[in-house]
């Protein structure tokens, strides 16, 4: 298969581009002394995970538990789940545990420790868990300095045992200037080793000290104390990376393949039949300066196409225009039946939309790479 | 199974609600006298469309050719593909055809209809096509007066047979009053008639006259020279459409179950796991005047919380807050482990994050129903 034979929409990974992206983060992190696990909540595909593992990864991070059955299934043994365990998924994490997944999940409160800790002894089970730490304030996790600290480590005794502590900085996504991302890289490895010294302190092992985000992980300028760092996005990077500042265009793995199904030439529209099912609603890049809409149109070699986006979306219809002015010969530009490729904003959200990808290779050929969805 | 048994986060379909806008819809097209074609892509599930055609639909409405695959394989034939028709599912559509299928096409230039025909003389076939008429400006289709209407038709002669008129009326999705309601499902309708008389008086049968969304076609007083009326989203009916004014949250049928995983209650915030892998990235009531951030949050019983949203969303993440104020007792309000039922902004996009729904009987009892996803 090529592109020319594909059906429209589909999601497309420039191959080349994927590893490149693998071979950049994992080299980054050998030169920074730490271990790396990706974030495979971004593809869900076994093609993709198995690249980065070949490039020297250690371990997966996934976003739901289906995700660690699914790549248990495929041979993958340690793997963290890096969202607070619910108590009513404590059955289905110890299943894994009991197949031989060595599971790792995550606490931020006394209550769910608590739980952790009876529903493992019960069970006769012993839980690996890591304290989320919450080193920037957007989201889970107990503040580094939190008196309660190491009273969650201690709850987790009889039924789990401290594996180590946890963080991710996603206001990182927010910044765009590489001082500011260089301060988020330390303020996310400082809090979440300081939080990993108060443990030792209080007498617990605490062996992993893990952190990351796709733009920290690129911006850290040194990671000591830090035994492993996350990324999910820069696998195959999108627009809101782009906005940050931590890879080119040229660096996006993913594209939307679309054919254009008509025209509002009066308005300088292109109407495709990438909408909003294909694109995704994700509009990450309307807070940034520059916004992208729906997406950055391509020529079918993947080369942008200056100022085209997608400006609107449908559930089935994209529409195409500039994003400043008013393209009157659009009809000429893009008749019906072409073929374009659109950058994402968002790469996690876009994929999630797709059974499938379309794995192009340098020489154009092009082969399916499954990927799954759901919990 | 009852909601207390899912595994979260799930799409829970609340039945009873769901039969009733279905029966609302249905009787208000029958007394308006036109028939009624559901478009499926809202669900895209058997039995939800099953009970629409048992309720007296006639015929359905889909947004690929994937739905019309799928439905076609269960027994439904007369099916309208209403996105502009790219050359290349021509076979596609074909192969539906030989199989039986009544499937309707439609198209909005020269270019499309010459395609269309030159194909259908190439394979001794006769396509049924709709021209697809704009009568709102906000998206695809001709103008009603537009020059070029009856050469669209005569271009499709040698492989396609002009069945009809087609459009939808979108931007009503953009409105609140219903004054204004009322004067788009006129606008809608007589542009579409318009358009259907030309092409009658230029000498094509034009059979179908089709217009609808679901706005107009729950506020449209009368519907002279319209043969059928389609709307999809009516059938779960979500925040949008509420705050367009054509529901009540009490109506609305699609809600996503989720569980309290932690907090940070200096921030009032209660974390779930519905973050917008589960609700979708849809932000529609972001331009209302009532924005419910990534939905409005019930309690297990469907009861909305007034004044509790999902604020913000990461992948697997949601945080529950107040839309103003701070709920300094969140954590005992909704401790770790509490069920809630979220409403969603949009109902397409979130079904659209699932696999299966959870068929929620009145006897609490649920059962799963199968959708599909992709193209």
């Amino acid at each position: 298969m090529t592109l020319n034979s594909i059906s429209t929409p589909a999601a497309i990974i420039d191959t080349a581009r994927m590893r490149a992206n693998i071979r950049r983060m994992q080299e980054r992190m050998n030169g920074l002394g730490v271990a790396f696990r990706p974030h495979v909540k971004t593809a869900k595909s076994l093609p993709v995970t198995e690249a980065q593992l070949a490039a020297g990864a250690k371990g997966i991070t996934v976003s739901t538990l289906k995700e660690a059955e699914q790549f248990f299934a495929s041979g993958i043994t340690d793997i963290t789940y890096a969202v607070g365990m619910a108590a009513a998924k404590l059955p289905q994490a110890l299943r894994l545990m009991r197949q031989g997944c060595e599971l790792k999940i995550i606490t931020d409160s006394l209550e769910s420790a608590r739980a952790i800790a009876a529903f493992g002894k019960e069970n006769n089970a012993d839980f690996a868990v890591l304290i989320e730490i919450d080193t920037d304030g957007h989201r889970s996790g107990v503040l580094p300095d939190a008196p309660d600290l190491a009273d969650i480590a201690a709850a987790l005794k009889g039924g789990g045992t401290l594996s180590g502590v946890l963080t991710h900085a996603g206001s990182s996504y927010d910044l765009s200037e590489r001082a500011a991302l260089e301060a988020m890289a330390e303020q996310e490895r400082s809090g979440c080793v300081h939080a990993a010294e108060r443990l030792r302190a209080a007498g617990f092992a605490c062996p992993m000290v893990s952190v990351g985000s796709t733009p920290t992980a690129l911006c850290a300028k040194a990671l000591p104390g830090v035994t492993e760092v996350r990324a999910g996005v820069y696998v195959f990077f999108d627009l809101v990376m782009h906005n940050v500042g931590v890879c080119t265009k040229d660096d996006i793995a993913l594209s939307v393949l679309t054919t254009v199904i008509g025209h509002q030439k009066e308005k300088g529209w292109a109407i495709v039949d990438a909408g909003w099912m294909a694109m995704s609603r994700d509009r990450g890049t309307a807070r940034h300066g520059t916004d992208f809409g729906y997406g950055q149109v391509c020529d079918l070699s993947g080369a942008p196409l200056p100022g085209y986006i997608i400006s609107s979306a449908n559930q089935e219809h994209g529409i195409v225009s500039l994003a400043q002015g008013t393209d009157g010969h659009i009809a000429e530009r893009f008749p019906v039946g072409t073929l374009l490729r659109v950058l994402p904003n968002h790469a996690c959200a876009t994929g999630a939309q797709f059974p499938e990808y379309h794995a192009l290779a340098a020489d154009g050929g092009t082969q399916v790479w499954p990927r799954f969805y759901g919990w």
